[in-house]
């Protein structure tokens, strides 16, 4: 199937909107409906993660609009743009099969226009964990998610806990910037062994994705020395450290424990914490987290902006 | 009058609303009802110009909603927020006999609740003309007008050419984050001997007054010139700082010749340009400009955000 260029047309049901202007159109009408719109943005290379926040809206919403869009700017100049997933055709099967009511999948050159130079920023956050190793990450990510959302004005939108940081940074700027969206923060999914779903695992050669399973060890390890009574940030660090180096080969790019709501770091996770660890595997950068003692929870309606 | 601190109120029947959700529901009904929301954000302290933009959205909306907030995001550390005119009672009455609709008239907490920290900026273009001399004033203006229109959600708004470096970074603003609201630029509105209307001319002393009137003479300098063939921008200046000159009291911030769309410098005007001066008339900084040769000219509806 390959997509119109402008205007609209359906694959397996799935009405694909490529220009801003006719979400815009699409989503007017579910509102004068009476519907509320859900909405999942994604850059595509969809798995049982991105479907889980699609279900997540399918019963939180009356109408469904997923985008797919690999937004170049948050990627950093070295980073993996140009060989970033793009399996558009099994995407649409998997959107086809949650009977998605809009696929809203523009161009570069739609939602970046020449001469485009407003940006939206978190500032402070936006410099935390995964900002910290990649500058200007979060500000690509907050200008494409305000765009997004002024182009399809959701009643409601779906992010996972898995990109921990970037979650609680669009919570932040909803509230900040007043918008009309509710978030919606759905729990990570993971393989049986542990691995947290990401677009990237298809890079793993086989025995780095045995591996990559290091890093939800690690998790693991300190969810069950703060169940037992363990409540200093540093000694939860370095028990987790002491199960990443099991895999020398691995190279860690930040391991810390934050408050879930400012990303600053914390001391004493008592009050609630979120755990986020980042690894390069082989090439390939892994990001895990968890959060402890209810540091606010994935799963069920977040902050109304 | 004293305004309610929460919930609505009216003053001489002009609905005044404190908070963004009952603005946001407002706002809501006047769409349900399949009217055009027109809006005119202002930091009070209104004069002729303000009411000129009320009357365009009265033209071209079927219902009107003015918002007076001083931002303080968008005043330097010293300038002259605390002094900035708050006529609250006055500015109904104005509102009132132009039968705006609704008065927006959130208080700072309402607007920057504490640990707000996402802005909203157009690169580049904020450091060019009032933002060299006073940096970081258009990303709090961006930043405010953005969470408005959030809180609004007008289908058009309108803002004055005398601010003309606000007017071409709101437009961009607007285009850039696929704003789905028209944004309208207004002509200035000037007293007889020419001076451009400002909520701040009321701190001239009446020396000041008479002094002030050299920035829209020098800008008449500049059209006459340019209307008998000049179309150096260098000695357009020229010939504009020989005007200022004439008042050696006057201390001059800047005096450009830019793209109207960019605020980039230009030489040669044949292609419209935007003369732009700014000058410290004893403590109270004035600006004035100058639209040559249809440089995307204020009046009429402008770019389709």
């Amino acid at each position: 199937m390959t997509p119109c260029l402008r205007g609209r047309c359906y694959s397996r049901g799935v009405k694909i909107i490529r220009t801003i202007e006719q979400m815009r159109a699409a989503a007017r009408e579910v509102r004068r409906a009476g519907k509320r719109l859900g909405f999942v943005p994604t850059m595509g290379a969809l798995h049982a993660g991105h479907m889980a926040l699609v279900r997540a809206a399918r019963s939180q919403a009356d109408a469904v609009c997923v985008s797919i869009f690999v937004n170049p700017t948050q990627f950093g100049p070295k980073e993996d743009l140009s060989k970033y997933p793009r399996p558009f055709e099994k995407d649409c099967e998997l959107l086809a099969a949650e009977k998605v009511d809009f696929l809203f999948y523009p161009d570069v050159a739609e939602m970046y226009p020449a001469g485009a130079i407003t940006w939206v920023e978190v500032a402070g956050m936006s410099e935390r964990l995964d900002g910290k190793s990649r500058p200007g990450h979060f500000r690509g990510v907050t200008t494409i998610v305000s765009k997004l959302f002024h182009a399809v004005e959701p009643d409601v939108a779906f992010f996972g806990q898995k990109d921990a940081a970037q979650a609680a940074i669009i919570r932040r700027m909803a509230r900040d910037l007043d918008l009309d969206t509710r978030i919606v923060i759905c729990p990570t999914v993971r393989e049986p062994d542990g691995l947290a779903l990401s677009s990237r695992n298809i890079f793993l050669s086989p025995q780095e994705r045995k591996r990559a399973v290091v890093l939800s060890r690690a998790l693991n390890r300190i969810q069950f020395h703060a169940d037992k009574g363990e409540r200093r940030a540093a000694e939860l660090l370095r028990i987790g450290a002491g199960v990443m180096a099991e895999e020398p080969e691995i190279k860690l790019d930040y391991f810390e424990i934050v408050n879930n709501d400012t990303l600053e770091p914390v001391e004493d996770v008592s009050a609630g914490a979120l755990v986020a660890v980042a690894a390069f595997v082989g090439t390939t950068r892994l990001i895990d987290n968890l959060v402890l003692f209810g540091g606010r929870q994935a799963s069920g309606p977040e902050t109304k902006a």
